[in-house]
């Protein structure tokens, strides 16, 4: 399988998209990376990636204004999906007709937010063609940003990709391809619903009550048998969402992401450590949209419906204090 | 019907035992207070009670030591059921073989309590003959101690009165009658358990979401409607509650009590003030042991095993604070 060759574009170049970025750039690929807070200090001094892979440092093109980066090939977003609502004008000027997107993002509905975005900026043919030209990756890093231009990449770091209209392409496997090129494990997986709503399984309860439950860290869930019988019924009922949503996940995914759970330790999801420092939280991607799709298949999601109702409150008060 | 007669002890003399037993000592009887941090005021300036039922000042017995009241007739207890564990200590020197006791306090395990602190301290007869001597009452008042030796009423101040063994007594229908007679409503009802889970319909979501949801006052539930739609779902689930301890609830009850909140405005339960005092809460009454009821019966509750565990997080974090 020969890799994805093309001009690409980062559109949210913070501790996922910029590690990502990176790692692609280091290894040849023609990576432009849009930024706004990082943009002087990276263009001065570059961007520099401490990771538990190895550490190095880049100086890649650097933008402040995608009209600069001008129509790419392949459009990767890290882009924390609370900021959505600016898409299209990010897409507007990176995308022509054939551009490919691939979101990064966390939890459900930014692919329907991207096709949107699309469709607004008129930049693709047919509507029927949008959803082709959409891919969703499902990343499991521990990276922080820990300063301006530093990535801290601690554990983990593979994706897993699935095309959004459903249908495998050659394109997707050459992204794939090009991604283990530059380091990142990477596979494509056959249904995007099911990566999604399988990371949903752990991000729902451990988001969630990092936020909900008294900024309790996965270690405060692990050892409070009352917080873990909730952790694990919100898994259940998230399980029941995504059959719901035509995704049957194997039952013994829940005891076993409780034990890999277990050796966390006092671990704060990027939720909750959002939240702590009084930035929004991406609670409609992880919450509100697996919420509305169970109630609107009719299922009983009680657990996930008290979490999003306080979580959505302490969000929009930890908000107001700003 | 003849009132009650005879020497009766107030222990726990907040603002809860203090209005009750103020208004009783007021219209002639023989009422003895035991109050810790407000006993040298009391003592020194009485007791003054600013009532929407008319002001009112009083000079009684007060004491700092159960020792120095000696046996009573009845005892009436006004005392935070976090502070249980002292009733074989508070009740041991004032309970004598026909003693009566009255709990005034919130939320179920009251009398259980009461009973077994009964039988520890040995002052009563056969095991078998402990519960016809305690009487539960079920209080609606909205009061507050707002300084030593003073409580401030501005709201309703009823009381229903049940046998914890079941049968209804003369000196059940007495006691009401002495309270009828002191300005206090009063009425007997036949069930105990249906009087305090009825309570408890409202005192779940209302107390419960007042602590769990970042200080969600009655007035936030009721303009939130995801919580609001959590809040319904609790008193659901207590009445599911109720029904598997043997009380059958009338199910309109909800939606009358919802309707009775909406014009309560910003109000705060006292759980939710006693939490922002950083007291102790009463989440063992009011959710712990509605929760273990509901387990037994094999009801699932999963919104009220929820609640507790997020309010359990938080009271101990919030007493850890002191």
């Amino acid at each position: 399988m020969e890799p994805y060759r093309g001009k690409i574009a980062i559109i949210g170049a913070g501790a996922l998209g910029g590690y990502y970025g990176a790692r692609l750039f280091q290894a040849g690929n023609d990576v432009h990376f849009l930024m706004r807070s990082d943009y002087a200090t990276v263009r001065e001094r570059g961007l520099r990636v401490f990771s538990c892979r190895g550490d190095f440092e880049i100086r890649p093109p650097v933008y402040d204004d995608p009209q600069a980066i001008g129509p790419v090939n392949l459009v990767i977003i890290g882009l924390k999906n609370t900021h959505n609502a600016a898409l299209p004008g990010l897409l507007g000027p990176v995308v022509g007709p054939a551009t490919t997107v691939l979101t990064l993002q966390n939890g459900l509905g930014n692919e329907e937010a991207i096709e949107s975005a699309l469709r607004d900026v008129g930049a693709m043919g047919a509507p029927c063609d949008l959803r082709s030209r959409i891919i969703g990756g499902v990343a499991f890093i521990c990276s922080n940003r820990t300063g301006p231009g530093v990535i801290r990449h601690t554990d983990h770091g593979w994706v897993r990709l699935a095309e959004f209209a459903g249908e495998s392409s050659e394109r997707t496997a050459a992204i794939a391809e090009m991604f283990r090129l530059a380091d990142i494990p990477c596979e494509v997986a056959g249904s995007l619903a099911a990566i999604r709503w399988e990371k949903l399984v752990w991000n729902v309860p451990f988001n969630g009550l990092g936020v909900a439950a008294a900024h309790a860290d996965a270690g405060a869930v692990m050892g409070d048998e009352e917080l873990l019988a909730v952790a694990r019924g919100l898994m259940e009922e998230v399980v029941a969402g995504a059959q719901a949503d035509g995704v049957t996940l194997d039952p013994a995914l829940i005891d076993r992401m409780i034990d890999s759970t277990r050796t966390m330790g006092a671990y704060k999801s990027s939720m909750q450590l959002d939240y702590e420092a009084g930035r929004p939280i991406e609670i409609e991607a992880i919450m509100g949209e697996p919420l509305r799709r169970a109630r609107r298949a009719g299922i009983a999601v009680p657990r996930l419906a008290f979490l999003y109702a306080v979580a959505r409150r302490l969000d929009r008060l930890n908000r107001q204090g700003d």
